[in-house]
């Protein structure tokens, strides 16, 4: 068998874990350097392919790669940029092969969320539509748990257990300063369409009166009124009461919280987010004195706090991807399959690439309590497993040392340039 | 030597590591029964002590006491509550002493920031202006690191630590989406009146590049002009900007910046942060697209990430609490003392309550750089060794273990009650 080289990408949101993945490809691609000649990754995702912004991994050391297990965001830089139809748009495509011949690329690894698997199934369609042999292989990753087939996505327990530890932690300080001053904390953690990630922050609710008191779900229409006696039961009951609250939160009629509330000087909205929303609301009716908290980047780039499996399965992922196409799969992405909830399994199953494209898996209904505040018992069994065990990064002089890479350029070798 | 109780409280902001001092305390206390008999907790600091609401710790188990040293907040409930003068407030003093005799208390451990030292002096000139043999000692406690006489104050390394691991991380998941989508972060800090914990951050700046690229301080009037040329050149150079800013920055006449933007629907200020104000500015002088983030209680809660010095520092000071009292010293707190910076080495001394009270200490000028954007090497010679070293608690599940105590409540002896 020939050696040709693989073209690995990053795209969409980046993770405190999407490095595992390329980690986890990488390494195992300079074990089948037969097959496998060098891993080119481009710059900045899709678009690095598409301008001949190459980077030689190849010149990154074996530590340093090894390094990427436990460095969050995207090493190579990622992008929010969708290819569009083959039909309207077949210039990127036939520029990508332009790019994908030039430098003897055959295998394509697309790491990212639905978007960014509408691009890898796009991609793979190539080899048939315009006869050039390519195999595509999406890499899942996304924080928003919301991808189909794979039973949780990367990058979303190390989130889960950041906003458990969070409100863990913020929750304790707030019982001890209670009874004179503040009695309410909002934490406000990402998830626009989905309460994954709220729903996790619930994990810290072992026992009654445990932080966090309430979740406020995208799923789950605001209801103040209801909300309000929650909150003030709560306060009655423990002395004071700890609230996360989903960014996408939104009124009965479908209306953002977010955007109820706040205006700058210069009468534009969309600047706050709900916690301050929420924690005027209580002020505002209740009268008790608050804190708020937008964790924002901090819950998907911690990965000093990161869940040791998340961490694990990036990097399998990473390496079934190279795998599989190894094995001649084209147009699939490796997912997570549960084989036992206890003690917690887990295998490497696939998924093909066409039915998971642009496919956004809602919470089910069952994992939110009746009441729209917490989460069940099945939402718990279906979470924990995800944000088991540590997995610190090395530290020096006090901080995490995560790797930056050389990302040496490939000199480019097409004279035609191309606009994104 | 006859055996008294001793009556230890937490006072003012908790931290992640006040436990801590509450741990060496007690621990060092059950070594000298033959003196102290029982340590009780006064439950909510001062105002425990006032309305005979006491805590019995004798009860604790010696591994629940062993886990204070790695549980965040205040262990025994907080509270902001100062005490009045003697002269106008001399009902309150009488009542201490009541409630000191009612229950054999002779030394009195007050664990707090500059007004909580206030209190704690006040109740040591009892001994003298009430004739009653009250021994008592202060131990500093505060993140915003402005306690006279000591080098540092516990609970500061650890949100320093924090700070810089999170501007670090969140920095680096910029530069990966930056350019695409967001090219500016904004991470607000606590430090109303000083910028010791915003400087703090600036050790994640360890090369040109690293994030934080601007640091805003209290200590330097706000120029926007001048913010936004900086602003500018950062993203031009590096493709996107990290700004971590104090809550207490300000304009040149003074008004807080985070008094300036937010309204809310009513009308109200006060509601959001600088974060949000300084991003806003940004997207409306630049265009950039932003994110921000308010670390707010999740910075002086995250015993997950607390420094190892500081841990130790914290334990320090409150065995040498005991120590100090059993000594037959008075009106005094322990402090750190920094003996060298390379090694760094530290250990305990001790000052007068008396002026360590009511003082708030300002981070030098000189710390900061001349452009007001960054920190000087002198400044991180001096923060650098308050973050040296990680602490992690023990995990369980996933979740740090923290302890919660019984805090069993000592019967009431007096007939008496008291409206704080």
């Amino acid at each position: 068998m020939s050696q040709h080289n693989a073209l690995y990408a990053q795209s969409g949101g980046v993770t405190s874990v999407i490095n595992a993945s390329a980690c986890g490809l990488i390494q195992t691609a300079r074990q089948h350097t037969d097959k496998i000649h060098k891993v080119f990754a481009a710059r900045n995702g899709i678009i690095g392919a598409l301008t001949e912004d190459l980077i030689d991994t190849s010149f990154e050391s074996d530590s340093d790669i090894a390094a990427l297990r436990y460095t969050p965001a995207g090493a190579f830089g990622s992008c929010r940029h969708k290819l569009g139809s083959f039909e309207k748009h077949r210039a990127q495509y036939e520029r990508l092969i332009e790019v994908f011949a030039a430098h003897n690329i055959r295998y394509f690894f697309y790491n990212g969320g639905g978007d960014s698997q509408d691009t890898a199934y796009k991609v793979s369609q190539i080899s048939q539509t315009l006869k050039y042999p390519i195999t595509a292989i999406g890499i899942p990753k996304t924080i928003d748990n919301d991808l189909p087939f794979t039973d949780n996505s990367p990058g979303f327990g190390s989130v889960a257990k950041y906003v458990a530890v969070s409100i863990r932690e913020a929750g304790l300080d707030v019982a001890s300063m209670a009874l004179t001053s503040t009695k309410i904390f909002v934490l406000e953690v990402m998830g626009r369409h989905t309460g994954w990630i709220a729903a996790a922050s619930g994990l810290a609710h072992e026992k009654e009166g445990d932080a966090p008191h309430i979740i406020l779900f995208p799923e789950i229409a605001f209801n103040a009124e209801k909300f309000l006696e929650r909150v003030q039961q709560c306060v009655k009951k423990f002395g004071y009461c700890a609230i996360v609250a989903s960014e996408g939160i939104h009124n009965a009629d479908g209306s953002f919280i977010s955007e109820s509330g706040l205006v700058d000087a210069f009468g534009h909205k969309q600047l706050g987010g709900v916690a301050p929303v929420i924690a005027n609301l209580i002020k505002e009716k209740l009268g008790y004195k608050y804190h708020w908290a937008l964790a924002d980047y901090l819950q998907r780039a911690a990965r000093h706090i990161a869940s040791k499996v998340d961490v694990e399965q990036s990097y399998a992922l990473g390496k079934a991807a190279v795998e599989l196409a190894l094995a001649g799969k084209n147009a699939i992405m490796p997912i997570i399959v549960r084989d036992s909830n206890q003690p917690y399994r887990w295998s490497i199953g696939e998924a093909p690439l066409e039915k998971v494209a642009n496919v956004e898996v809602k919470m089910p209904r069952e994992y939110i309590t009746e009441d729209g505040f917490g989460i069940t018992p099945a939402g718990r069994e279906y979470l924990l497993p995800l944000i088991q065990g540590e997995d610190y990064p090395p530290f020096h002089h006090g901080l995490p040392q995560y790797v930056q890479l050389k990302n040496k350029a490939v000199a480019k070798k097409l004279e035609t340039s191309f606009q994104v």
